[in-house]
């Protein structure tokens, strides 16, 4: 076989269907942020508005956060050199871990250098440790969870998206001795919606199943301590295990799981994708830690967040840009083609300083590409303004229509 | 079933073959490496040598490497906010990628947030996408690699550990036109035992294979530049692809593959672990890139350190301590049991401040249970004999013999 045609054959087709992707290379600005210096291809710099990031609260600019890591990486430098298990567990992990069990009112939680590796683990291995295991996953669940299911060798069953009668009826069929774990996300976040946690745990609950919600899109932004959607909902006890991101509002970077102590420690001790990797590096810890701090005492800045939301929310559909009406911070302006979604995309970042990155296949299915745009407590009014008036215009100049492919 | 007694009784079996792991905490001091503070479950806090890193060269508390970290984290804040598709490409990425490529020789390079998912995206995507692959495997690969293999659906073919012979024999079978990627290491961590790179990729061409080396344990120590065994040997353009990590001898995080731009592309482009994830943070990157650059130019430090192995293995060997003759830096001292090795440890630590981690399975197969110590440029004679000399006195102490298990 003639190795190179196959991978030119697999980068061209990705090219024709529009969905080859340009990487926008940016330089981060502390201090400026939602504004961020654009390197682009033909070597010149630009300012530009970011709305696409997930840094939801500008954590990764926050004060308090950045003076904890330049203290860490002063008080122990840079990486840890080893393993969690060979010389590579700092006092800064263990003091993270027990903010995050105590900030999800969990008996024990454990770090990851990445929310994508906490899902992998920690569904990896409990689906393979318990014989027999059955894992229910709804049908939108993020690349992450799905790995780790796949990962665990456990059987899967799909319930339709926050779908709980579907739920039960798969659970039904399932022998009532069988392990189960049913997984889900709090805030789905390409549509932006939320699941019916309490709903889905007395299903979860009438057949003894372990449940596993993913709060990457949540944690930082929802309830009294910025805890996710369970805290705010009054239901975090439900759940067996959250798992949660320090890169998203939180600013950093790595990942974690909260639960029980037993649990925990069996993820710990048999999780390949933990064990055998170099841990986070204790400035790391110690930054997501101080952001962790610093949510849960400032309440203010999520509801800022929330408002920002809102006004943009009211703008865009006043302006007849076919928004999409999700119940959380997520904005997703359904396009319904990859090709002008980019296309979209380009004009905004050219022509208006303004970066919206397009979202095609394979983050969401096709014909359902899509601009996601997301407010911060730092995009001011006349940032949405012209973020409206950009957006108003490429439209009419290219002619999509509100809600074309949703 | 009764959840909770199936986890119970995984924790018990692991205790009772003593390989239940007790993760120690450090605090790292920068400037006083190797030393660090240990923080004992009895609140108290000692000194101790640590004798297990693989922060190899002490880069983690390099003035330079922390220098571009403070300096970037002030300019660009923590995290990406991103992955590297949406918002999540940073200056600091691509300026890495670039260094990393030119290091390696390679036309292009692609950054992960650790060398596990480096391992796992490149494996797990190229075998996926190549119809009917066979991969070839050393016995001996690294779990990453084992991961990355599994997740890509391949076929698999495992040659004795470093055995070109049956490497031949095995791709002897396998029909000339199928695809196939031969997936090796060049130190092997564990056993400190270095590939035969050029006779493995004699036979791998010969059989018109795709070659993936992870030098993960090399990279920073062999070589001109510290590119690694390949470098040093004079046959990096032989591998196809070259792994390797930012958190051992360049230590801060993170992991890499370079090689042929279209290759690396496609990798970028249908890799899950590197697509639904969010980036490396940007002074992570920004650290990482002084450390190249300062192993490059100053080849006296893992000159310094190759003479503080061959003092120590010496030392050891003096002793009658039973330290594998391996032809790298790191030096396997075999214990063989399980409990005997922890409780070296233990005493080590407990009575001679000494921190050495029992190496257990699933590390590495039972009954070859080992100290696997490492030696650093800063580790002083001083260092060496208060280690040897303790080693002696527990050795006698327990019983433990040369060679009784090796
Ligand atoms: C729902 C969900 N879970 C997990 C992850 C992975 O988190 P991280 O970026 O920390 O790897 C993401 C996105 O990145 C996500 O959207
Ligand atoms: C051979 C080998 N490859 C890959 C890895 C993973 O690298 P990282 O620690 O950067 O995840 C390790 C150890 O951690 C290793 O020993």
């Amino acid at each position: 076989m003639d190795l190179n045609a196959r991978f030119q054959a697999l980068i061209s087709d990705m090219k024709l269907e529009g969905r080859y992707r340009t990487f926008i290379e940016l330089e981060r600005i502390a201090g400026a942020f939602p504004t961020a210096l654009w390197h682009a291809p033909d070597g010149r710099q630009r300012r530009v508005t970011v709305w696409c990031s997930n840094d939801y609260l500008g954590m990764g600019q926050n004060p308090e956060v950045l003076a904890a890591m330049h203290h860490s990486l002063d008080l122990s430098g840079a990486g840890t050199g080893g393993t969690r298990n060979i010389s590579g567990t700092n006092r800064q992990h263990v003091a993270l871990e027990a903010a995050l069990a105590d900030l999800h009112d969990k008996e024990s939680a454990l770090i990851f250098t990445s929310g994508w590796i906490s899902n992998l683990a920690a569904l990896g291995t409990l689906g393979r440790v318990l014989p027999g295991c059955a894992i229910f996953s709804d049908a939108l669940n993020h690349n992450s969870m799905i790995e780790g299911i796949r990962r665990s060798g456990a059987e899967r069953f799909i319930f339709r998206h926050n779908d709980a009668a579907h739920l039960d009826e798969l659970m039904s069929q399932v022998a009532p001795d069988r392990p189960k774990i049913v997984a889900f996300e709090s805030v789905y976040s390409m549509d932006g919606d939320i699941a019916p946690i309490a709903t889905l745990c007395d299903v979860a609950d009438k057949h003894g199943a372990i449940t596993y919600l993913d709060e990457v899109h949540a944690v930082g932004l929802y309830g009294a301590r910025g805890a996710g959607v369970a805290e705010r909902d009054g239901v975090a006890h439900r759940l067996t295990l959250i798992e949660g991101t320090l890169a998203k509002a939180f600013g950093v970077m790595g990942g974690y799981v909260a639960g029980p102590a037993l649990i925990m420690d069996v993820i710990r001790s048999m999780a390949d994708s933990f064990i055998f990797t170099t841990s986070l590096c204790p400035h790391l810890a110690a930054g997501a830690l101080a952001a962790v701090q610093h949510v849960a005492s400032h309440p203010e800045e999520r509801a800022a967040q929330a408002r920002n939301v809102a006004k943009l929310r009211g703008l865009l559909q006043q302006a007849g840009i076919p928004a999409m009406d999700s119940p959380s911070h997520i904005l997703p302006v359904m396009v319904g083609d990859a090709h002008l979604c980019k296309r979209t995309s380009d004009l905004l970042l050219a022509e208006h300083n303004i970066y919206v990155q397009p979202i095609n296949y394979p983050t969401v299915p096709r014909g359902t590409e899509r601009l996601r745009i997301t407010a911060t407590p730092f995009h001011t009014e006349a940032h949405m303004r012209a973020l409206v008036d950009a957006l108003a215009t490429i439209r009419r100049d290219l002619g999509w229509m509100p809600g074309r492919a949703a």
